[in-house]
């Protein structure tokens, strides 16, 4: 459904556009003219122009159909003033992260940032605020919470419904959140890794789309109880490879196939992009370059009802100009008949969303111990997260001594063994309650690595092998309004990556956040830190919903007995 | 965008059927179950059933993308209860007929009416009421009206926009309707016959569909232009074979192709079908057979954003059974999960539809006539009607005689050259205005044929040998509240078809309804009647907005000239 605005065509438009179109409407490529006035493309074909431009290729702006622009660290502005020089102009955006921090007024200040930029974000209420109860957030959004964000404008979905079983099982707040989307006409977007079978035939009677198929077959038993599939191609989840052969299969109609980014962290955006790099990935895996473009645009446009995603006339005049399709070499963008209009763009203003999110008590390294009655080994419970994000459940022995503020005998971590003490700390004005345990797998030799970016109830995270580090670490992140941090003790080294905005995203250009997070990466490779998914791999340690072991602000959770469990074992 | 119910599903659902699905959204054929429970699909999986089924292809109910129910002269309870049995469960009416007639409140009725069928009818509100005003219909729609109709839940789109040349020129109150529907997030329906060029690029801004293409070329044009294309076979436009050739062009995508009936009469309906004709044909004409399904089930829904039109969880439970599926061999239906539900359906209760809507006084033979100062023959012009709906000009030379009243000299019809007398009487409580004519083409010899179906204002029109049998048809439809009249002086035999909804439409049975309406024609037949498209032919010559030249109740129009022209010549 096209959304055209009305006034009359200037006898002279704009501007016009000539080159190989890539019709997404027709699934072709054809030479034509795109005559644009007033932000809209008011005909395909030759027009008087003010100003007249050629190409070798027209596609339609590119849309990305899920991400978390939370996992850039930068503002929605900053982070669409990074992403629209690349060719996407608009993206379905789920601001889960914010909004675990400070709720609806986090998610009514990510659409107002939004404001700022030219590229198009379209919201979604996320749907799954907390995760769980096993964990103190900064925010719930109850019903009531997701009415308000359905009645925004810019949102147009209700966001990737997490709760599967919840679901299955009929619970009345997941239901009656997913009726709230229904009753408005909007889509509700699923979030469904291995469902199957009975689970996924339920499951699929409320969810239109999904983006965590990892196999054909998961995507395909998606496909056939009709759920929309998106390939995903993110920074720790690349799914794109394995997911390919869909959109050749003859069981397949691709219009049900679209491309998402879901998570992509900074460096990955500087260096590859974000959804175009998906495109320009189907292409050189033998996707048909117009079936690729479609795949980011019109079948997500019709995914959500925008008037966006096609180049025909009434549609907004959002569009990519390319030298090279199949390498997708951008030249130039258009965004409502503007071209490159993040040039020259004057820094954002101050944003909207909360910066005052990081509240807890000056820590002292007592505070992240676990005490003990008496010196001697001990036999602990240890995340073993050296995998990729599921953890595993590990026991190691550690030793007992004096404690940090020497009075008291308390476990320490050993080193020698990759066992790093662990402590999530409440952050979101609650009391301040720390969680503390034990992790395996990241490496670190000496000093201690932190954040206040922990998946989801985003509490602040603290790792290291001194309690003094740590106590370090946590109380830099403090006095800046969270972010990440690293102190190599050693080196007397102090890196931060100051991220005020929810204690999760910078106002500063996503290139200087690249800058700054490679300043913090380095530092925690000196002091031995190894983990294949970076120091980002440490921000689920907290992910009370993923199996097996997490620690929350409450204590060490064992997931699948959804219960929490001692660290020290008797 | 699926709409599902909520609700806990039962542990032995109420039906399963098994059988290979026509998967509209996978564009594959497969073997499967279908479990349903409370009139939705609940899962494609085998499930303890209270009832099993076992079928050899099970397809989603078809959706006719336009029709105009009234072209089948019954009600939409009766023409849902003939057309579900067929497969047709779905269809988007376009009641611009009954709005001529009796405007919101006729829509309304129609609407309600709609309920007493399982045929899940979604309406469009008329955006063209009256076609011009040359002539006095029954209503008029303003934008306010538009707005009232748009507010209803079953109504989908603004109706077809005709005024096209309104439209690129920024008439207001085209635009506003437009907007109105916008607004609402609803779709634009156009009719767009031989439009191109410019007036194509600049109609596209507005229009979603069209269905109004006779040539690929035509068509082709509208699918670059992002309108989406019905190719229509009706009763009197057939443009299938024409077109089907867009189905397996490389440069359509044909999830922009959709089947439609537009005006279907009852004999074409009982003989033939609807929409399902249109699948059977497509298939005959070589499309695949699923691709045929998808552009009479999911195309259409996703035009509308209707959640029928395919198979998956979650979707109302609304199944054809067919033994065979090329042939379109349809043996069972299932609507919300009830099997054959128009099998022994109770009558509709009466109509909601207004039924008072023939209200000329009684009509003398001297109304009907064209009086003349004095004898001797005149030159005039008349109405060719012996081609297609087009008409054309021409001049006969006609004598004047004494007048039917035996005072006044008057011009007399000639039979012998096929040139009838004309009449069109405002029967909408108006003036009771008569605009008298002459028309060539339709061969009778003697007597006269009548209907108040009359496109698009519907008065009453007569043609006829004298005016003395004109008049008696005209008094017999004012006294059975309108329908189709023929009269034969001879045997002294008047055949009626009682159309007294709206004077067009009956409440009794589709069949009955075929069976009068052939005894109708039978009757014309016999007095020589002859005109390839039947009596329908003469109810298009009244119809101001189709050149060349046509007779309202307030005299003939030359319609390029937009102006009433004399019937005598000077």
């Amino acid at each position: 459904m096209d959304t055209p605005n009305s006034g009359p065509v200037s006898s002279v438009v704009d501007l016009t556009v000539k080159g190989t179109l890539v019709d997404v409407v027709t699934g072709s490529l054809r030479e034509t003219t795109v005559a644009i006035d007033g932000g809209e493309v008011v005909a395909l074909a030759d027009r008087p122009a003010e100003r007249e431009i050629e190409t070798t290729y027209i596609a339609p702006g590119l849309i990305d159909a899920h991400v978390h622009v939370e996992s850039s660290m930068v503002t929605p502005a900053r982070y669409g003033n990074a992403i629209v020089p690349r060719g996407v102009t608009g993206a379905i955006a789920d601001p889960h992260e914010i909004a675990n921090v400070c709720g609806v007024e986090g998610v009514r200040g990510m659409i107002e940032d939004a404001t700022q930029t030219p590229l198009k974000l379209s919201f979604v209420a996320p749907s799954s605020v907390p995760a769980s109860h096993l964990q103190d957030g900064g925010a719930t959004i109850d019903v009531a919470g997701i009415e308000t964000l359905l009645d925004e404008d810019s949102v147009v979905a209700l966001g990737e419904v997490m709760n599967i079983p919840g679901l299955v099982a009929g619970n009345e707040t997941v239901h009656a959140k997913i009726r709230a989307a229904r009753e408005r006409g909007l889509t509700v977007d699923g979030h469904m890794p291995r469902v199957s079978g009975a689970d996924l035939q339920e499951a699929a009677r409320y969810l239109d789309t999904d983006h965590e198929s990892a196999s054909v077959r998961e995507a395909v038993a998606k496909l056939r109880a009709g759920v929309r599939v998106y390939m995903r191609e993110g920074s720790s989840s690349h799914n794109l490879a394995e997911l390919i052969e869909l959109v050749d299969r003859p069981d397949v109609d691709s219009r049900r196939l679209s491309l998402c980014s879901d998570d992509r962290d900074v460096v990955d955006i500087v260096e590859e992009g974000s959804v175009d790099y998906g495109v320009e990935k189907a292409i050189q895996l033998g996707v048909d370059p117009v079936e690729a473009v479609q795949m980011a645009t019109i079948n997500t446009a019709e995914s959500y009802g925008l008037p966006t995603g096609r180049v025909v006339p009434g549609a907004p005049a959002d569009l990519v100009l390319l030298e090279d399709l199949e390498q997708w070499a951008v030249t130039d963008i258009i965004v409502d008949g503007v071209i490159n209009p993040t040039e020259d763009a004057s820094d954002p203003s101050p944003t909207s969303i909360p910066t005052d999110t990081t509240t807890f008590e000056p820590i002292d390294a007592a505070d992240l111990a676990i005490e003990q009655p008496q010196p001697g080994p001990v036999n602990v419970r240890v995340i073993d997260a050296s995998g990729p994000i599921q953890t595993r459940k590990m026991h190691s022995e550690l030793s007992v001594a004096d404690g940090p503020d020497g009075t008291n005998s308390a476990v320490f971590p050993d080193t020698e063994h990759d066992i790093l003490a662990l402590s999530v700390i409440e952050r979101h004005g609650g009391d301040g309650g720390i969680g503390n345990g034990f992790v395996h797998g990241f490496g670190i030799e000496r000093g201690a690595v932190g954040m206040t970016v922990a998946h989801d109830a985003h509490n602040c995270l603290v790792a290291g092998a001194s309690y003094e580090s740590m106590a370090r670490v946590a109380n830099q992140l403090r006095a800046v309004g969270g972010g990440l941090t690293v102190f190599d003790p050693q080196a007397e080294t102090m890196e931060t990556l100051e991220l005020p905005v929810g204690g999760l995203m910078s106002e500063e250009p996503l290139v200087e956040i690249t800058d700054r997070f490679q300043a913090v990466e380095a530092v925690a490779e000196t002091m031995g830190f190894d983990h294949d998914g970076g120091v980002h791999a440490m921000s689920f340690l907290a992910l009370e919903v993923i199996p097996e072991l997490r620690l929350t602000n409450n204590g060490l959770v064992d997931v699948d007995a959804v219960e929490y469990v001692d660290v020290v074992v008797e």
